[in-house]
């Protein structure tokens, strides 16, 4: 058995989809609708909170197509506290007009060899990517992915070196958009269907799409990588709801 | 043909997982929801005696991510009484604010190699192992999975000896995480899509992510695991209930 | 081209899977509902005479879990009866509150070889087989299947003989298993989405179990099986019918 | 790269399945039930002059089991005018209590070497074959397929020559059922998901499963043959509409 | 690792696909009909004017089939707009009586190749193709495609210049259809569920066929392309609106 890859974890992270039922929405008075986002505020606001103290983190992006109308990404320490947001999200007015699209479970994950010589559960950049604040960057792009176990394309069959070396080139690729894309790896195996959710930051939309192709062309994501539904969306601010929102 | 492995058989086992349609929840009266979640309580109630005569098992976990919002995991001693709970569950006022989103068939199974030199008819720990009493422990992972079948990769057409061997040194992972993680085997060939269902429990649910991660670069699953859909969530208790549910 | 198998047919066969839409259905009156369950009945009472008569058959099973909540198989010498059929149930009061969740379209087929030296138009047995009263057994189950056609796992392009030589030993399996399992295979080839389809029926559940995982190791299933949904459930009686739709 | 096949290509070809909501069918009244029919009536008649001028053809067909309760199969001289009749129907008072299940575009296909030494624009019996008048045979049965790609079993890879092989000794079990089946290939490269649709007729429905079972065993099938979903059912005849909607 | 490929990347892409909801349609006044008629048309003349001024394009088809009943394709500089553009399309009167059927989003590609010698930024040919006005060309059709990673048939571990090989005999072939079938190239690599889709507008829909046909025998296809769905339709201009949505 090829030696298991050991992994830091950070928070626990919900990427909750969602899309709009616009004619019901448009169904209610005006008054209705203001207190609805009034209420989606105040939700908000908690969620500030949480982030100014450093307790968790959170961004809302406005999603480009049919795939949904809007995302919530939403980081905290425990899995309790992101069903619990959940669950108050559920209940609220706004939640009512709107019809869920696609979730994603999973925590934020770094490979143990970042933390060489150092002690991870202090050592401050690691607990910083372990836990953090999302860049609340213009645009951001979401999707799930495995590594294939197929035929002679079987990642896990590979000697951890082998994989190491794989992964270093990939990580390579991932530096030149350093500033560019900002990316947050997060592990869903035994929480959700994929193996890992990758979530990418950028100011530019299109580096996105160059970097997600320069890195198919590598190895791992070549032979190894199997990719679920890709999501693309800009930054929806709490300002910008009420316009987004507006009918 | 390789010698097919024998298995013993316990507690049949439904899955059954639920979402809330919170809309039309939130549209009848408190007195209404009051009433619906009392007439759910004095369910649960006739499982808890039926757990207390030992005659049957539950439990009742929050499920994290659109998937579902609740899962009921029913362990009798007939198929029969899965069907009469389902059908008895279906007709509740409650229900008629859910959303069926998934369920799994299923009869808890060992292996035939763990009663050597037992009489498991009446050997008490296999007893206890066919007929558990589900563990309240407060987070659950549940996922349904095939042995592949799929050009080199082909379990069914391995010798018994090999397997044997594969599935010992699968035990082994399992067993560090003893005291972790509690799991729950339940076959369901001919019963449902999959071949067996995995129920795990745990304290941490981050032990659920470090096992199946770990297992994954174990032979057995590398080459010959087939995974379907991951759920996860944290146990609901009678008493905590109301609270979910709450408008 | 190897040679292709040559198949005896009989009667046409419709499995017809439904859920309850139990909100519904307890929205309306218990007089509508006994009126429901009457017209019904008086349906099953002409599939009962039709099934003294040796001209049809069928049988009604309830569904364990969330994929149906019961199915009616029905056998009869032409496909146009069974659309009638079909049709028929379709305008009864009682199907306006079933969804329909999956449907099945076959013909009772046995093998050529069977008929050894007989002539399978008159030979008794045989004929039995091909226009089966279904055994009213308490548990059935359901699910369909193709030969794999991939790779080297490719059955079509077998010679006759090794087809023959598999499937006898295949049919050695299935005979451990008499007077426990009895099978009824219906063939789908440009009838519906799958090769065959298998209807199982046991008095003890668990020989489903039993029978189909140990028909995974041989080389028939193990190389060259490919399997649809699974659904299993018991025996739903006309007399037990008012209880099962009782609210 | 292999020489394409070349292909002789005739009339325009929409399948087109509906199920009826049958609750909401029977919730209007009478009158407005025959008066929705006496619309279809109308129709369906401007279709039948179209075809007694030879510019077009169509049949309809009930279709057995749930995937619909019936099928519309319209032929015309483009695809403009199928698009218009489908938007006409849609119009309808019928189709309100219709719900699109599945359709295919396509367009009557030949192979090219059918018309050696003949010019395709003017020879009759071509030209009959690529605008066919619809046989109105007792049974239809309708299925899409793909030539596979897939490693060493890629069709779009092969030498013509060898195509044109395996394509005549197909050809030769069609033949066999002359008189018994007949067919009718469109192809939808560029039209829709499948490459070519399937539309057989049959005065015995067993016929299908015969042809289909047999020619599955032939190696363009059997390694190249991939099959979506199959559809069968009997003849509509405008006349026996009335009886078939009548609640 | 093989070099990869370098794009050069134009306006931004949404392909927008919706069914009518003929029943509710027709439920309205024909008062509220016009008016939402006219509403799309209001929105219609300012992609117009948007398409005058060469700072975006669009064009409207009808689809024929059940996939949807119409498409819409826009164009435009940044992704946000085409964000906002859906906004206000899902905000109109008409999408209240319209299903999302199926979206792409994507930026038009064209391969680094073709700018050998010339400066893409200011090449008039090079920016006319990154930012083309849509030929409003009497039928379009639109597929998503992969390029194939499977065992030996991986386009992503070829080298450049074996892939360049293969896409300009590929291209040679697109060339024979000049004046007959024009090509929008969109890449969505990290933007949708393909990495590219491709839009293809002819006067005559069989050279669709034709083309994508004789395509599919050239090894880049044959061994390397995965394709999606396809949609095809005919121009819907604003003129024909009126009469496509009448009752």
């Amino acid at each position: 058995m090829p030696e298991p890859a050991i992994t830091l974890d950070g928070w626990y992270c919900l990427h909750d989809f969602r899309s709009m039922d616009w004619t019901a929405w448009k169904m209610i008075s005006s008054d209705e609708r203001e207190s609805a986002i009034h209420e989606f505020h105040q939700l908000i606001n908690k969620w500030e909170k949480t982030e100014s103290n450093k307790t968790g983190s959170h961004a809302i992006y406005s999603i480009v197509g049919q795939k949904a109308d809007f995302m919530m990404m939403i980081l905290r320490p425990t899995m309790e506290e992101l069903n619990e947001i959940e669950n108050e999200f559920n209940k609220t007015k706004l939640a009512e007009f709107t019809i869920p699209t696609y979730s994603y479970v999973s925590v934020v994950e770094l490979s143990n060899y970042m933390a060489q010589g150092k002690d991870p559960e202090t050592d401050p950049e690691i607990q910083a990517r372990l836990k953090p604040i999302l860049p609340k960057w213009k645009y951001a792009c979401f999707y799930p992915m495995d590594k294939r176990r197929q035929g002679n394309d079987n990642w896990y069959m590979l000697e951890k070196e082998d994989r190491g070396k794989m992964m270093y080139s990939h990580g390579m690729i991932g530096r030149k958009y350093a500033g560019k894309v900002r990316q947050i790896i997060t592990g869903s195996v035994g929480f959700d269907d994929w193996e890992w959710g990758v979530t990418l930051f950028a100011h530019d939309v299109l580096q996105f799409k160059k970097l997600v192709y320069e890195m198919r062309f590598d190895e791992v994501s070549a032979r190894f990588g199997e990719f679920g539904s890709f999501y693309v969306g800009h930054l929806l601010e709490k300002e910008s709801l009420p316009k987004f929102l507006s009918i």
